[in-house]
């Protein structure tokens, strides 16, 4: 059976991404990352929906990412805007997914998997340059020359099987593939328990994606 | 003053790479990893390097990419060839500079600077296959997409100032630049003094080095 390293945050999209992958037949590797993020509920999250959908291996790797600084998801001296904004966002993490996928593809490597799943959306999305099928693009030719594999003419795939779906679209296939939304937060400053603030730019993708799926939100909010 | 962040290892391609660039008068801010590495006696190497030729800052991050495994540099059920061998050899570490890269890439990002030196090298080197100029080109085309920066016009620059020089040539622009080398370790199983095996690739490729440079060799072995 083929392998593959899921990138798994928690959150709806990384949710929809490993039962795109479970799906397919592949050996999964769920790897989720505890880098000093504010919401902390969702690595309980993450644990929770690799449990759910079924993976070989999930594993969590601390790093300092949060150490360096320059974001709102880190920083909580920096606020979560409330409100939608213009631009590339404060919660916006420096090199995260550069960092994130730079670790899938060597833990690919050690594994021998085929293929990196990323939940990346290019249309729903808070503007993230890490977010663009271009990077992505950038990225793979990276994967295609880094590796001990890619000298051997066996590189390793990323996949992004939601880049281009809108949040409504992500909602439905997650749906149709049995995911219970009601396990992953999306929420930038989610408390311990998971509960939503309902404000920030996460929550109102996905408050606006329920929305569109025609679906009930399951998402526990702490306001109203 | 334009700012660097520079991948400081502790070994001797590094510390010249750092050297050029306080050299070519940037504000210097040299990053080491603390990730699983055998040859701990590195980062005091790195530490007493980034001291001696003058750093704003020296940071050190730590990271489980050792316990992902898969390299006799990070597994030490794995043995370090102390003799030349086919191919890419069993110190390749799955996706390290990529890792390295990446972080450097945040920080880079985080600190407003303009430019990430890493020293690595095509020409005297152990088959890494991310040491290739086809591969840092293809970081480079990562990293002119990944941050805020490059949506701004602004991408951070790759340097490689060592990719096409002989050990013997880098030998010589280090101590034309002033460095001591005696202050690096570049041994694969360096002891925790320091004291180089003097026989894997990386001091077989030292000593040549030295050798080509026509200057005494002042590393420390443990066997003569």
């Amino acid at each position: 059976m083929s392998k593959a390293v899921v990138l798994l945050s928690g959150g709806m999209d990384s949710a929809t991404c490993l039962a795109i992958a479970r799906a397919a037949g592949l050996d999964c590797f769920a790897l989720s990352f505890d880098y000093g993020q504010r919401a902390v509920a969702e690595l309980a999250a993450a644990a929770a929906v690799a449990d759910a959908i079924g993976v070989t291996t999930h594993r969590v790797l601390h790093m300092e990412l949060g150490a360096l600084g320059g974001s709102a998801l880190t920083d909580t001296g920096i606020r979560v805007p409330e409100a939608a904004v213009e631009g590339i966002p404060v919660t916006y993490v420096p090199a995260r997914n550069t960092i994130f996928l730079s670790f899938a593809l060597g833990w690919a490597e050690v594994l021998d998997a085929d293929a990196i799943f990323l939940g990346v959306n290019a249309i729903d999305y808070s503007g993230y340059p890490d977010c663009r099928p271009e990077y992505i693009a950038a990225f793979q030719r990276v994967a295609d020359l880094a590796t001990r594999r890619s000298v051997e003419g066996r590189p390793i795939r990323i996949e992004t099987p939601l880049i281009s779906l809108t949040k409504g679209e992500i909602i439905r296939r997650g749906l149709d593939l049995g995911i219970d939304f009601a396990l992953t937060v999306s929420c930038y400053q989610a408390d311990t328990d998971g509960l939503a603030c309902g404000l920030c730019d996460a929550c109102r993708l996905r408050r606006t994606g329920f929305a569109e799926a025609g679906c009930p939100d399951p998402t526990r909010y702490r306001r109203a």
